[in-house]
């Protein structure tokens, strides 16, 4: 029997450099030999990456929190079905750029009641948590120009601006406080190659 | 103040003559003077009919149960908020082609052990039902050849044919016996004016 694979998930605040490390990460795995699935959410297979553009696409206010939410469950339930859990179970390692860290913070934000709805969601229909989330810290002011450099116009929570960037940043790490056994911390305040660094050390010390 | 509207759905197999029936009691009460919104599941407001697209184009494995089920429910959502409750706010009279009773019936048939999670989630997310549920209720060979004939292509069930069309009628009964205070089961198997005189007659007793 194939020996189950490594789930690692990627988390931060837009322009943190999360994305980067994924890749990085991935990279580096290939070129030691090691069969890596690098994936992103929302999205990540066909039917969900047709899910994200219609979440992402649009006026902001196109659709209510709840039913934003319940779209992102939608297509994590179809991403880990045909991409994620197709992959541990062939015993490779899924890098996934954002997972449901990411809805519990962005939908818990938006309405602050519905962090419960997430959780009871989450629990219903996906009931599965990466076996390591990098969470990259970075100062939200540094994040934001960054990402509104960049401008690729789909990350739509740049629009809020600096303080909630900076409710963003805080409320990863209180992510971080409340499944420390899962999450570890990177500063992201750093140049790429000194964060990866870290990153590689820490995934490479607990890949099986 | 104005007095809260009321919400009638429509419920039966492919071919049934529900939506006939649900735009005659549109016309009908129309022509009374009643201020009338004729709505439809999935779909029945733009986002949701853009998730209908989703869901019923394209292969029929292309969704498993369950993602397929959160894209119904996210749909319903939708349309509540932007359909349903505003036009019930303002008194209107709602009538639906379809509401979660196909949920609970197709999703549940798919997979049995689906019919206890589509419950939690409706409790979860949308908590609300028709005031009167009507279900045309009609022999399953005639509602097949019937549906076929129409070729409309949308209703993906009805390739799952006959024994199927048999299972979901039951199941329809089945569900009115379960609800026995919203459901009137109304004898579809008869010309399409006797059916309405029936559908009419229901509905007008029981409107505010």
């Amino acid at each position: 029997m194939t020996e189950r694979g490594y789930f690692v998930s990627f988390e931060g605040i837009d322009g943190s450099g999360k994305s980067t490390q994924a890749r990085l990460l991935s990279d580096h795995l290939r070129a030691t030999g090691r069969d890596v699935v690098l994936t992103r959410e929302p999205g990540g297979s066909p039917g969900a990456e047709h899910i994200r553009k219609l979440v992402l696409e649009g006026a902001t206010d196109r659709w209510s929190p709840e039913t934003e939410f319940l779209l992102f469950t939608a297509a994590r339930r179809d991403h880990l079905e045909r991409t994620v859990n197709p992959a541990l179970e062939a015993g490779q390692v899924v890098i996934c750029d954002r997972f449901a860290d990411s809805t519990r913070l962005y939908q818990g934000l938006a309405r602050a009641d519905l962090r419960v709805l997430v959780d009871q969601l989450h629990e219903l229909v996906i009931g599965q948590e990466p076996d390591l989330t990098v969470l990259i810290d970075m100062d939200p002011e540094t994040g934001l120009s960054r990402a509104l450099a960049r401008g690729d116009g789909e990350d739509r929570f740049e629009s809020f601006g600096g303080d909630m960037q900076r409710r963003l940043r805080q409320g990863f790490l209180d992510l971080a406080g409340e499944f420390p056994d899962r999450f570890v911390v990177i500063d992201g305040n750093r140049p790429v190659e000194d964060v990866f660094a870290d990153t590689r050390a820490i995934v490479e010390a607990r890949l099986p």
